[in-house]
This record gives C-alpha cells, sequence and structure tokens, in this order.
C-alpha cells in the first residue's frame, strides 16, 4: 500500500472551476455523527440487521433537505420519488439502509413508528408522518441460503430508539450484518471529515458490491485518500508474501462471483452541516457517488443497488460551495467504504466462509482505523 | 349528464398516427380482472385500508413487464426506481395501492410474505423475493383527524390471501375506503375493455384527489368515454334542481380545500393482456395517465401523489400498437375513476361529513354503474 499522499494538509484542485485548497483532518470520531444532529442506530441479528441515520432540523422535527442518486441497476428502495426536485416535500428524516433484500424495507414501518412517538415527521392531517427513504440490500454472506433473520418492524424500531451520538461501531454490524464485497466480508463504515470553514462532511455506507475495494495486489483503490495516514501499512510489512497467497486463493474469494439478480447493493447516507436546497443536495449525492466509483471496481453493476442519500442540517447558512462540498463527500464516502473493508469480520461458520480482507491481507490491516 | 356519445361502436382516431377504428366492449365484469390472470384482494378497516393486484405471468412465477409513471407531487411510494428501464429486474408480482400514508407502506410487507408462500418472485440467492410496487395515499375521510388503523403487515397479508377472479368491490372498500375526491367522497373503482383485435385492458384505481371528477354542474368531466351507456342520467332527471342545490352547499363540499402537505394521490393499476417490454409498459403508463388528466380537473397537483402502474400479461404475443392501448388505456382508467366517485357512499358520523357525488346529485347515479 502507497504511502498517504495527502495526509493534514490534502490539496485538493477542482480542475474547471476556481481551485480550491483545504486542509482536511477527520471529526473527533471519524464518524458520521460528527455532523451535530445526526444519530446512529443499529440492530444487528444472527446474519442481517438494519442501520438508521436519523436527523434532527431546524424545522420542528420536519427533517432536513435530501437528495439521492441510484446508480445501481437492482434498486432496492422506498420513498425516493418524494426526493426529485420537482415534487413537493423538501424534509427527511432519517435514511434507512437495510439488509433481507425487498423484506428488509419492513423495518421502515418501526422506524416510522419510533419517529412518530418523538413527534418527528410532516405535520399532516392532524397527525405526524415521518419521511424515511430507505435502501435494501441483499445479504450474501449466508453462502447461498437466504438469511435466517430479516429486518422487520420491530427491528426498525429498535434501531430508532437506540439511535445515539458518538462513536459508530463498523463491520458486521447493522445494515451490513450479511454483506459481503469483492469476494471478501462487507460492512458498515463511516468516516468524517472537518474543513477550515468549519464544513463538516461525514459518510456511513453498507458495503455489499460485485465489484472489490482492493486490486489484484490487495490494495485498496482508494488508500490514497485517507487522512492521518489512516490506511497506511504497517512498517515491516510482508506484503509480497501476502500477494503470493492471496494469487493461491483466488477460488476462495473470487472477485467476480456469478452474475445473478439482486445480488448486491452499496447503500451509504452522507451528512453535512451546511445549508442546501433540495435541489443541491441531489446534486452532492451525484458528486458523492464519485467516492464510490473510486473505491469499488466495478461499480454500479447490474446486480448492484448502489445509492447515496445526501442529508444537509443547515447549521452552517449562507450559500453553499456545492463543488468544495461534492468533492468532500465523495472522499468521504470513499473513506468509509474503506473502513467498512477493514473493520469487516470472517465469518467460518461449517462450510460457509466468508474471508476478511484483514484475514486475507492482515499486514494491511496492522493499523485499523 | 350528455348522453354517450361512444355507445357500443367508439370510433377513436388517434391524430397524427395511423387512423385507429375498433369497437370498445366492456369486459364480462368491467374490472380489471377481466384481464386473465389478474386477481384483486382488499382489506378494508375502519377508516382505510389496502387493495392488491397481483397478477401469475409466463415466467415462472416471476411476475411480468411492469413500467410507471409518478406526475403527482406528492408521492409515496417504494420499489419504483426498479421499474426504471435501465434498471436489471424486469418483472412485478403484483402492485398495493394502500391508504394510511406512508405508514400504510406497511402493508407490502405481509404481501411479500403471502407470495413467498405461494413460490412467487425473483429466485435469488437460494430464495424468492415478490416485487411489489406500492402506492400510497392520505386518508382524508377521517376529517382532519389520522386514520384509527393503518394498513399494516396482517392487512397486506390478508389482501393478498383472499385475491381473487371476478367481480370487484367498488366505493368505500380497500385502499380507498378512507379518500376523498374534490370535495366528495371517493374510493376504489374499476373497468374495462375489450377490443376486436382480442386486446384487454382493465384499471383499478384509489381516487384519492384535490381536484373534482366532475364539473360545476356537477356533470363527470369524462362522462362521454363511457361504454353502454354506463354513465347515462336517468330518465325525468331533475338535473337542474341538483344543481341549484349544489350552488348553495359549496362550503359543505368544497372544491377546494386549503392546501397541505401529503394530502391526497390518485394511484391507479392498468392491467392488460398484450405483451409488452419493460420500456413499453413505462409508455403505456404514460399514455395511461392522461385518462386521469381527463376525469379529474386539478389532477397531478403539489399535494396529489398521483400514479399510475402498468401490468402486461403478455398472453397476446407479437408486436404490441402502443398508440392503441395507451389509447384505450387512457380510456378505461377515466372510466374507472368515475366509476369510484359513482359507487362511493357518504360518509355521516357525528361532526364529520364527507358526502359522496350520489348523495349530492343523486339523478345521476339513477343508473349506478
Amino acid at each position: 500500500m502507497k504511502p498517504n499522499r495527502w495526509r493534514n494538509f490534502a490539496l485538493l484542485s477542482l480542475a474547471g472551476f476556481a481551485s480550491v485548497t483545504w486542509a482536511q483532518i477527520p471529526g473527533h470520531y471519524n464518524s458520521i455523527t460528527d455532523v451535530p444532529g445526526v444519530t446512529v442506530g443499529q440492530t444487528t441479528s444472527a446474519d442481517s440487521g438494519a442501520t438508521v441515520v436519523l436527523i434532527g432540523g431546524p424545522n420542528g422535527g420536519a427533517g432536513v433537505p435530501t437528495g439521492f442518486v441510484a446508480r445501481g441497476g437492482s434498486p432496492g428502495l422506498r420513498e425516493t420519488d418524494v426526493l426529485n426536485t420537482v415534487n413537493r416535500n423538501e424534509f427527511v428524516n432519517g435514511v434507512v439502509l437495510t439488509g433481507g433484500s425487498l423484506y428488509g424495507l419492513a423495518a421502515t414501518a418501526g422506524v416510522m413508528l419510533c419517529l412518530e412517538g418523538k413527534g418527528l415527521g410532516v405535520s399532516s392531517g392532524g397527525g405526524i408522518v415521518p419521511i424515511v427513504p430507505t435502501s435494501a440490500s441483499f445479504d450474501r454472506a449466508t453462502c447461498g441460503r437466504p438469511p435466517a433473520t430479516r429486518p422487520d418492524l420491530a427491528a426498525g424500531q429498535q434501531a430508532c430508539m437506540t439511535a445515539a451520538t458518538g462513536a459508530v461501531a463498523q463491520g458486521n454490524v447493522g445494515g451490513g450484518n450479511g454483506a459481503v464485497s469483492g469476494g471478501v466480508k462487507g460492512g458498515i463504515g463511516t468516516a468524517s471529515v472537518v474543513l477550515p470553514n468549519g464544513v463538516i462532511v461525514g459518510a456511513l455506507v453498507s458495503v455489499n458490491s460485485e465489484g472489490a475495494a482492493y486490486d489484484e495486489n490487495g490494495e485498496l483503490h482508494a488508500a490514497s485518500l485517507g487522512l492521518d495516514n489512516e490506511f497506511e501499512i504497517a512498517a515491516g510489512s510482508s506484503y509480497i508474501s501476502e500477494i503470493a497467497n492471496f494469487a493461491g486463493s483466488t477460488s476462495r474469494v473470487p472477485l467476480n462471483a456469478a452474475a445473478g439478480p439482486l445480488r448486491t447493493g452499496t447503500s451509504a447516507v452522507v451528512a453535512t452541516n451546511v445549508q442546501l436546497t433540495k435541489g443541491q443536495a441531489n446534486k452532492v449525492a451525484q458528486m458523492a457517488d464519485d467516492g464510490m466509483s473510486r473505491a469499488i471496481r466495478v461499480a454500479h453493476g447490474t446486480g448492484d443497488g448502489d445509492t447515496v442519500f445526501t442529508l444537509a442540517t443547515g447549521a452552517v447558512p449562507g450559500d453553499a460551495n456545492i463543488d468544495q462540498l461534492g468533492g468532500a463527500a465523495a472522499d468521504v464516502l470513499s473513506r468509509a467504504i474503506m473502513r467498512a473493508i477493514l473493520n469487516a469480520q470472517s465469518i467460518h461458520v461449517g462450510t460457509c466462509n466468508v474471508v476478511s480482507y484483514c484475514e486475507q491481507f492482515p499486514t494491511h490491516c496492522a493499523v485499523k482505523p
């Protein structure tokens, strides 16, 4: 793995725009919860689970402006049409990333009841209707059988009730518990960045992908985007021997499994403290999706449900620098994807063996973010 | 109400295309179930409910090609992104039209379990995943309070388990039980048409709309599209006195209620026995939506969740005449909307009074379809 080219003082120049230079540092928890107002809750079952990202807002509990982009060819989504800029509702109360394929969309019913109990949602006809777009992905860490449990109403309620600020568990948890990624174990990852102008961007992702986050040498595609040496390998790496070992085991960790419907789906939430319109939130989601392109190859395939949501709390008012924000969002999403892969744990149960990246390339994980 | 201009022998000329002329008659039940393979199930609670339209297919239970269009400004949908023509999955097992606003999307979880039990869905990873796009609308017949019951998993299961061929209940049932429409009671309506070439098109709609299906004289906007005199008024109509009565009671049946978020949503399913690609099914949905435009004014407003799905069983193979089919689908949807309005029943409970069209204009309903 190459040394970190960016380190603390990342110089980022956006070709075609006025050159933008800023220093990037991770937030306190290097988590989406570094964006004030954002909480995360996760329910983890035997081989599936659900993760919720909730958000307060300046709008009396009605939520915050949200955008999305779904470039995967097998999306499993609910409440996305409302995010189209021609449509009325501007605000969203949170996003659910669930396992269990389309069955897992049932978890959102529980999240809605939980939020209704807190009085969060759109006031409508004497009641409250929480708006909670959801992306479902297909649990593949079960080695060919469906998950024994599916995220349901109760799972969604529990994830919502336990949502909190602070550190977020990564790896085999929540909506990423049953995830795989390019032949190794996938999972939940999160990261954040703080810019000198006070802009904070955080990402949380469930990495469940046909494509891999690493190349034929085992190097993470987007390692160079790390901050504070977070993806550097340890001194005295036995890198070469690991590659040799990997080359001998491709049948165990196939980079490209046989095609099949509704296989996977990398779903992400990007949150920021910047004030955005709904249209801008959709634009930032589109730019943030570049972070998936950089971290996973192949991405956005016909069996992927790849989706990115953006939540904008608006704590930093005024005209947003969309290019700065979209660029930062893409980088933080790439980092969250790598942290998911680095925190995922192997599964060895009977004949079901899903090897983690770190089991395969232990030296790469000596400094584990 | 004008005499039926079309009667049994409708001459329909599509400007800009080769002139198409055909005789139109309703199917045996004048229902979406006249399309072979289509079944309908409905669960009706105190003031809400859910309606499912299910479909077998030539594809081993995997469903049939489906398209959709959502031109309302407040859509409440799930599993629509998958219908985009760039996305992988071609088939759908059914559609749910539910009340209960976004809470009602929970009903789909029950429909999925029911279909899974029947082995219907996409085979994936050792399991079956039914694909059931859903549109939710906001129950407004509760006079300002939320519905006492919301369609949930059990409601969806029940609707699916009881789905059947044959006559379909209209009016205050299923997903239309809590519906209103332009100041009168809305509800479920269905209609069908059979063309001489063997093409059958059926529509089922839950009419819940800000706009009205009738004009300032109480006349149904799309009455002229009726077949077999289905929307003719009785001989000896007291039409004039009804109009006078109506003019005096606009405060009771306001044509335009105050704006508010997530108010309404007219959701429809159009089914046909024609073979369509997914792209063609999307095109037919777009054309069918014209039937909503003709039957309801104003339609597609910012508070409406207006959505049309198309299901194509493919029993009639070969190149489809999309213009004939889209034109017929629009007409049958207009007729289903009128039949919903004509079959809806008044609600008079305490201070909650939602007058039906037929209570308001009894002569117009003397011949009730």
